[in-house]
């Protein structure tokens, strides 16, 4: 199975990484962008299993691990 | 506007971050993990446009900064 998780900043977390490359991107003549935030996405390959198992499985590593729930959120998607 | 862009290296490009979260979450105990790829995301606010326009933009934006296209793929999703 494959899912696809993305785990973004919340909403009043301070993003100097995106700041950055919006900036950069002013720099380069795209002046209709008016902000960036940048976010990381994880590709996963897991063994079959019950959708539901996987699903849970998955939240428990975004808990564990992949995102940091003080700062940001994070989104499931099971492709297969 | 609003876009997210979602670059991912591409397939046979070595991917060590990733590797690196596989090991660790094995020795969480997720032991069904077969492999993970870590890519980023962009969460993009834009001024309004023709639909077709902002897209080109957005490619452009890829080609030039968000993206090394020698390593890596993009995603353009226009959310609104």
């Amino acid at each position: 199975m494959e899912a696809r998780v993305i785990v973004t900043l919340k909403g009043g977390i301070f993003d100097p990484q995106g700041e950055a490359i919006a900036g950069a991107l002013g720099d380069l003549g795209f002046y209709d962008v008016q902000s960036i935030r940048q976010g990381k996405v994880f590709d996963i390959v897991l063994e079959k299993g019950e959708h539901e198992k996987v699903q849970e499985q998955l939240e428990a590593m975004c808990e564990k691990l992949l995102a940091n729930a003080v700062v940001e959120n994070y989104q499931i998607n099971l492709l297969s």
